[in-house]
C-alpha cells in the first residue's frame, strides 16, 4: 500500500477544496494518507496529521498543493530526504508543479501505478561568514540573492570562483541560481533559461553599473565566494526570495552545490518548453 | 566685478586642495568670492562664508567641487534659482561636471569672460500621497525611484499617464528619470541614453517580472501617477538615489515636470557623446 | 459631400470582402468614393479607379485596408500630401490601424461626421551619397536600417550628429527610427518605446559588438551622418524594412527629419498604451 | 625531438616577423619544425613546407600565429585530429590565443618542456537537409548562425530539441553556439557567457520579434532541428561567421555535438575571467 503525504499552502482557499478531493480519491484507491499537521487540523483530521519534518520517515511521496512558491518551501524543507514531490498547481501555471486540479484523478492513478519519472534538481548552499564565523546558512532551490535595500544605492560584490578572481559587480547586487531558478528572478535580470536537468550554477548581476557585466553559466562543482561592500549599510541575502538575512560590509558569502537535491515527480510527456512558452509567451497553442 | 560662489563636498580630501587653488586664482583676477559656510570654516575664512541657500541672492555663478553626486545635491538645492553651476570634477569623469582641476586657470578665465554657454536641464517633482494627503515631496535632477527593499520580493506599480492607464509593472520597481538621469540608474536597468537637452520623461522598469515591459520615452509635459502595492511591506521612494522615503501599500506617487530647472555651465566645444564614450566604452581616443 | 479614397492590400483575401462592404456603406451614406485602380479593377469598378498618386488632388480622406505593412507603404506614398489616413485592420492587431472590420459602420459614421482627430507622425529622409553624389533616396515612416547581409560578418557604422562625432557601432548594423518605428524593428534590438506623438529620432545599434553601445534618443531636428565600412562587401539600406538598396564601403548615409508627415485618423478614446499592452503582453483585459 | 608545426594568417604582416623569430627560436632549441606550405613559401623555406591537412600525421603540436579568427579556421581544419593548438596572438587580445609575441621565448620553453595543459573544447556539427538530402555540412568551433539577409525582413526558425518542440523564433534568425562561442556573436545578441570547459549548447535568438524569446542553455547531448521559413527568400547559414551557405524556405538544419573537439594549449596560471574582464570591460588592472 502506497504511503502518501499531503502538504498545502493554507493561505490559498482554493487549495483546501482540492485537498479534500485529493484525500477522498486516495482513500478510495486504498492509499495510506498522512497530512501535514496544519492541513490535518483544518480538515478536522488531526488523527492523520504529522509535522512536515516527519514525512521522510513516514511517506513515500508528497503531494504539494499550491503554487511554485509553496513548492520551493517544501523542496527546501525536504532537501535532505530523497522524497519525490508532486506539485498540484492551485494558482497560476507554474514551472515546478506538474498536475492541475482538473486532472486529479489521473494524477492519483499515475502515482499509484508508478507511472511517472523523477527529475533530480540540484540545489545550492549558501553561508554568510563574518569575522571567520558562519552567521547565516541556507539551502536554495531557486537562488541566492545578494542585494541592496530600497534606500541603498550601490552594493559591490567581488566574486571569485574556486579561488580565481571572477569579477567585481557594482549595482543592485547579484543572483546565484540553479537551473531551476533560471526561470525565476534571474530571468527578470537578463539571465538565460537553463534546461532544468542541467548541472550548472548561474551568476546574474542585478542592474549592474558596468554595462559589460553579463550573466555567466558556471560549472556546478565550482565554489563561489562573494565579498560584499556598500556605501550605505542596508544589504540583504535572500534564499529563494523567501528567507532573508541581513548582511554587513565585509561579509563573505560562500555558495556551492548542495549535497541535497529535490526530486520532482514529472509525467513523461510534459515538456519544460511547453511551460516556458505558456508562461512567457502567453502562447496556449504551443 | 563678478560675484562667484564656491561649494565643495567636504568628504573628498582632494577637493579641498582644489578649492584653495580656485580661491587664489579668483582673487588674483579680482573676482568677489563667497564660500559655502562649511567650506569657509575648513579654509579658515569664516569671513566670506554664507549658507548655500543664500547663494542665489549673493552670487552670479557657482563653482561646485566634487563628483556628479555632489552636483546633483547642489542642483536640487538651487533648483528654484536661475543660478549657473559649473562642476569641477575632483573624482572620476562625470556627466555633469565640465572642468577638470588641471584646467582651473582656463575655467576661471572663461567664466570671468562670459565665454561659456548654459544648458538648461529639466527636473521632475514627485509627491507621495497617502489617504489624500501629501506625505513626501521632492524635486529630482536625475530620477525618482520606486523600489522594493532587499528582503521584499515584488513591488507592483500601476502607472497612468494623464489619466490613461499606461501599464502595470511587477518586479523590483520603476525609475522615472529626466534626460540627465538617463545615463544614471536607468541605464543600468536597460533604459536608452537620452540627449540631455531634450524635453522628455523616461519610465524604466527595474527587473520586471514580465519580459515585455520595456523602457518608455514620454512627453515632458505628461503627468504620471503610480499606485504601489507589494506582498511584503518594505518599499521606498528615492530622489536621485540620495534621499529616501518609506512608502506604503496603496500610496500614490505623482510625478511631473518641475517648474524649476538646473542651469549647467558648459564650454561650447565639449561634447556629451565624448563623455558617453569615455564613461561607458573606456575609449580615450574618441 | 465627403470625397473618400479606398486603398487595399490585394494580397489579403479577407481585405477584399471588407472593401466591398465598406464601399456599399459609403455609397448608402452618399459619400463620393474613389478606388485605387488595382482595387477598382478587382471589384469590377474601373469607372471609379484612379492611381494612388492622384488621391491627394481628388479625395479628402483615405481608408486603407490591410495591416501595418500596407499602411507604411501608403504613408510613404502620400507623404507629401496632407491627406488623413484611416487604417482598417484586416490582419493582426496593429499599431497604426485604428478600426477593425467589425466596426465598419461606426468608422464610416465617425469619418462622415468629422468625429475624429488627426495624429501627425514625423517621418525621416535618408540619402545615400557615393563619391559626392546621391545614389539612393527614401522617406521612412518607421525606420531606416543599415545592415550587413546574411553572410557578412560585421559592418561598422561611424555616426555623427550635426557634425559632432557620436560614436562608432560595429556589429549587425544600426536602425534610425521615428517614434512610430520605435515599436517595430528597433524594439527587437533593445530600443525603448517612444510615445508616438513625440518629436525625436531614435538610434538603435543592432547586435553591437561593443556591449556598451546603447540605444539613443536624439532631437528630431538633428542631422545624422553614417559612414559605413565592412570587411565583407554585402551591405544594405532599407526603408521601413520594405525597400532595399545596396550600399558600398565608404558610402555616406545622411538622415534627417522629413518635411513630410503622415496624418493618421484616430478616435479620441483609443489609447496607444492599450495597443502596446495587447501587442506585447498578450493582455486582452488591459 | 619535439615535432612542431607552424601556421600563420598570411594577411597579417606583423605575423610574418613573429613567424621568423619563432622558427629561429625553435631551431636553436633543436625542435623539428614544419611550416604550413604557404608560410614556407613566403619564408623561402619550401623544404619544410607541408599542407595543413598533413599536420596531424607529421607534428605533435601546432603554433598558430594570428587572431581568434585564424585560430577558428585551424580548429575546424584539424577537428578530426587530436592535435594541440597554441595560439600566438598577433592582433588584439583574443579569447582563444594563449601567448603574446613578446613572450615567445617563454612559450617555446613551456611547449618543449611539456609545461602546459590542454583544454578540450567541444564543437558542433550542422547539416542542412533539403528534400531529404544533406546539401551542406559543417563543423563549428564557435557557432552556427541562421540569419536573414540585409534586405530580408523576418526569418522564422521553428526549433525542436530531441524531437520535442522547443519554440518558434521570428526575427533576424538564431545562433547555436558552443561554450567557446558564447563570447562571440551570441554575446552581442544578449546571450550569457558560458565557462569554456563546460559541455552545453547555447541557443540565442537574434533580435527576436517576440520579446519573451530568450537565450537558452541546453544539454550538450541534445540534437536540435531547425525548420526555416521566410517571407523573403534571402537566408543564410554560417559556420563560425566564416563560411556561408545559402538556405531555402523549408530547409531543415540539424545541429548536434560533434565527435571532434579542439585541443587548446593553455598555461595553467592564466584565467578565462581575466580575458573576459580585459576584452569586455577594458579593465587592464583585473
Amino acid at each position: 500500500m502506497k504511503r502518501i503525504g499531503i502538504m498545502m499552502n493554507a493561505s490559498k482557499p482554493h487549495a483546501l477544496q482540492v485537498a479534500k478531493e485529493l484525500m477522498q480519491l486516495l482513500c478510495e484507491k486504498n492509499a495510506f494518507v498522512l497530512l501535514e499537521q496544519d492541513l490535518a487540523s483544518v480538515l478536522g483530521r488531526d488523527d492523520c496529521g504529522i509535522p512536515l519534518k516527519d514525512f521522510p520517515s513516514r511517506v513515500e511521496i508528497v503531494f504539494v498543493l499550491g503554487g511554485d512558491g509553496t513548492l520551493l518551501g517544501v523542496g527546501r524543507e525536504l532537501a535532505g530526504a530523497k522524497l519525490p514531490i508532486l506539485g498540484i498547481n492551485t494558482g497560476n501555471l507554474g514551472f515546478l508543479s506538474e498536475a492541475e486540479p482538473d486532472n486529479l484523478g489521473s494524477a492519483v492513478d499515475r502515482v499509484l501505478n508508478n507511472d511517472f519519472c523523477i527529475e533530480e534538481r540540484m540545489m545550492i548552499d549558501a553561508e554568510c561568514i563574518r569575522n571567520g564565523e558562519i552567521v547565516h546558512r541556507g539551502t536554495a532551490f531557486n537562488d541566492v540573492g545578494i542585494a541592496k535595500g530600497s534606500f541603498g544605492r550601490i552594493v559591490n560584490c567581488s566574486v571569485s570562483m574556486d579561488g580565481m578572481f571572477l569579477g567585481s559587480y557594482s549595482g543592485d547586487g547579484i543572483i546565484v541560481s540553479t537551473p531551476t531558478g533560471s526561470t525565476a528572478y534571474s530571468l527578470s535580470c537578463g539571465g538565460p533559461i537553463v534546461w532544468p536537468g542541467f548541472q550548472a550554477i548561474l551568476l546574474t548581476p542585478i542592474c549592474p553599473h558596468t554595462l559589460t557585466s553579463r550573466p555567466m553559466v558556471l560549472p556546478a562543482e565550482s565554489e563561489l565566494e562573494v565579498r560584499v561592500s556598500a556605501a550605505h549599510h542596508e544589504m540583504g541575502m535572500t534564499i529563494d526570495g523567501q528567507i532573508g538575512f541581513e548582511i554587513h560590509e565585509g561579509d563573505l558569502i560562500r555558495i556551492r552545490r548542495s549535497q541535497n537535491q529535490t526530486y520532482l515527480v514529472k509525467w513523461r510527456e510534459r515538456s519544460f518548453f511547453e511551460v516556458v512558452r505558456k508562461k512567457l509567451h502567453g502562447d496556449e497553442k504551443g
